[in-house]
C-alpha cells in the first residue's frame, strides 16, 4: 500500500485485515481442478503490488457509511477489480517479437507470449465470473463498462505509439481511459454496495477517476526519472515503446525544430544510457515539475469530491491516499 | 453456415435473417467514439465464419418452444457467444503464430501482437458488457462459467505442447473445455431464454457439447488432411506447434518404439512437405477413419439428446447440422 503517517495505523491495519479476506477470495476464485492452471496462476504473485484498487473499494464503502460494516459483496468486488487490473498488467507485458529480449522475469518471458495471453484471459474471465455471483446486475454492468473503456485507452495509446506530435489532451484521454476509469468504478462500486444516494456514488467515481489520473502521471514521471532500485521495475519502458508521456510532451512543446529532432532521436535510440541522460535533463527542466503540479491539481480536485462525506477514519485515509499518490518515489 | 439440403431452405433463410439482426447488435455493441478503435475492429470482418454458435443459440430457442418467437435477448446472447468465440480466434492467432486465416492476413500479422491482444480483450469486455444488459444474472453466470472453462482448455492444451505421450482422455478433456463448452452453453442459453424446464436446457447443453467436440475432432482432422484452398487457412499448424490431435494420438499408439521416434521426428521437422506426406500416410492408415468414426459417435449421442423435443423445422435443422459437422471438407 501507499505509505501513510502514523495516525492512520488503526484504519491501515483494518484495511490490511480486510485485504487478507480479499486475497483469499481472489485465490479461491482462481483455483482450478487442473494442476497446470494452478501452477501458471502461481506466477501472478509477482504482479501483486499496492492493492490500490481493492483498497479504494473497501475505503469508499466505509467512508460513505461509517457506521455500517463492509459486506461480502465489497470483498468480492475488491477481488474483481484486482483481477481486472492484474489482467491488464499481464497483457501489457506481451510484446511484439522485437521487444521480447529486453525484458526479464515477466510471464511472457518465463512461459511465452501464449501463456501470458491465456493467463490474462483466465483472470478476466474469472473477474466477470466472480462479479456475476453478486446479486447486483449493476455491478456487472459497471465493471464491463469500465473494462470497455480500459481497452479503448490501451488501443488509443497503441495507435499513438511513435506519434511525436501527441498533445496533452490526447494523453489525458489515454490515462483517463486506461487507468482512471477502473479507479473510478472501484470507488463507485464501494459506495454503491453500501446503498447510498447516487449523487454520492457519482462523487466517489469522480474522486477515484481524478486520483487514478494523478497516479498515472506520477507513474509516467517515475518511468523517466525514478530510481529502478526503489521503483522496483525496469524504467524507460515508455521510451522504449515510443510512448510519449506528460513530461515529454511538455518538453517537446518548448523546443525549436532542431532540438525537437535531437530529442526525438534520443527517444528512438533504444539506448538506456541515453535514457538516463534524458531523465536527468528532464529533471533540470521545468517539465517534471509541471507534470507533478498537474497531478497535484488533480489530487486537490479529487479530495474536494469528498466534502459531503461525514468525518471518519476511512474518509481521512482516502484524503491521505490522494496526497500519497503524489508524494512517492515508487 | 454449414451446408444443408434443399429441404432446409425455409428455416435456413429464417436463420440467415435472424443472424442479420445478431450482426447488427454485434456491430452496434463494438462501435466506439474513437476512430482508431473502429478501424481496428473492422479487421474482425475477416474472422467471421460459419456463425455456428449464434445459430445454435437461435435454433435451440426455437426448437424448445416452436410456437414462440425468439426474443431480443436471444439475439443479444447470440452476439455475445460470437464475440467470445471471435476473441478466442484473435488470441489463438497470437498463440499459434497463424499468418493466414480465412485467406487474409491475421490481425497480429498486420498490426502486431499487442494490437491483437488488445482487440481480443476489447471483444471479451464487450461480450460481458452486452451480456450484463440482459435481465438474467443466470446468463452472465453461465457465460462466465463457459469462458473460465475455455481458458482452462487452452491452458491445458498449452501445457501439453510437445507432449508425445498425450493420451486420448486428455485430448478429449482439452477439446471439451476449449471448444465444446461454449457450444454447450450457446444451446443451453437459447433454451433457457425460451423459459423451458431445466431438464430440457440440460439436454440442449449436452447436445451442444457433444456437437462441439465432434466439430473440433473434424477440424483437427482437416488440419492434417484438408485442402488449404477449401479449408481457407494454412494447415499443419497443430503439427508446427507440437499439438497432438486425435488421428496422431491414434497412430502413435499403433507404432513400435522405432517407428514412433521416426513419426515424432516428422512432427518436429517443421517442414510442410513432410507434413503433406504425413497427412497422406495418415489417410492411408485407419487413424483418420477412427477419428471420424469417433466424431460420428458423438454426433449420434448429440442427436439423441433432442429426442424429447417436439417436431419442428428448428429441431430438424439441429439434427441436420450435427450430421453436417461430420460431412464437410472446410
Amino acid at each position: 500500500m501507499l505509505q501513510l503517517g502514523e495516525q492512520f495505523a488503526p484504519i491501515a491495519q483494518r484495511m490490511a485485515d480486510e485485504l487478507q479476506t480479499v486475497q483469499a477470495i481472489f485465490a479461491d476464485e482462481l483455483r482450478s481442478d487442473l494442476p497446470c492452471v494452478n501452477e501458471l496462476a502461481d506466477h501472478l504473485e509477482q504482479y501483486r503490488g499496492k492493492m490500490l484498487r481493492p483498497t479504494l473499494v473497501l475505503l469508499s464503502g466505509l467512508a460513505v457509511a461509517p457506521d455500517s460494516q463492509l459486506t461480502d459483496e465489497h470483498h468480492r468486488i475488491a477481488a474483481v477489480v484486482e483481477m481486472v487490473h492484474m489482467a491488464t498488467l499481464v497483457h501489457d507485458d506481451i510484446l511484439d517479437e522485437q521487444d521480447v529480449r529486453r525484458r526479464t522475469a515477466t510471464i511472457n518471458h518465463l512461459r511465452g507470449n501464449e501463456a501470458a495471453v491465456m493467463l490474462g484471459d483466465y483472470l478476466i474471465s474469472h473477474a466477470y465470473h466472480l462479479c456475476s455471483s453478486l446479486n447486483s446486475q449493476t455491478a456487472a454492468r459497471l465493471i464491463a463498462d469500465a473494462t470497455n473503456v480500459v481497452c479503448e485507452g490501451e488501443l488509443l495509446q497503441l495507435a499513438n505509439r511513435n506519434n511525436w506530435d501527441l498533445d496533452e489532451e490526447t494523453y489525458f484521454e489515454i490515462i483517463r481511459r486506461k487507468t482512471a476509469s477502473l479507479c473510478g468504478v472501484s470507488c463507485k462500486l464501494g459506495a454503491h454496495l453500501a446503498d447510498v444516494d447516487p449523487d454520492i456514488t457519482d462523487q466517489l467515481y469522480k474522486y477515484g477517476e481524478l486520483l487514478g489520473s494523478a497516479f498515472q502521471i506520477i507513474d509516467d514521471v517515475l518511468d523517466l526519472t525514478g530510481d529502478p532500485e526503489i521503483v522496483g521495475k525496469s524504467l524507460g519502458k515508455d521510451l522504449e515503446k515510443g510512448k510519449l508521456t506528460l513530461p515529454l510532451i511538455h518538453r517537446l512543446a518548448q523546443l525549436g525544430a532542431n532540438d525537437r529532432r535531437t530529442f526525438v532521436n534520443m527517444i528512438r535510440s533504444n539506448d538506456h544510457e541515453i535514457y538516463s541522460t534524458m531523465g536527468a535533463l528532464l529533471c533540470q527542466s521545468d517539465s517534471v515539475v509541471a507534470s507533478q503540479h498537474h497531478a497535484e491539481q488533480l489530487v486537490d480536485q479529487a479530495k474536494s469530491q469528498l466534502i459531503d462525506l461525514p468525518d471518519s477514519s476511512a474518509k481521512a485515509m482516502l484524503l491521505a491516499m490522494a496526497d500519497a499518490v503524489i508524494d512517492r518515489d515508487f
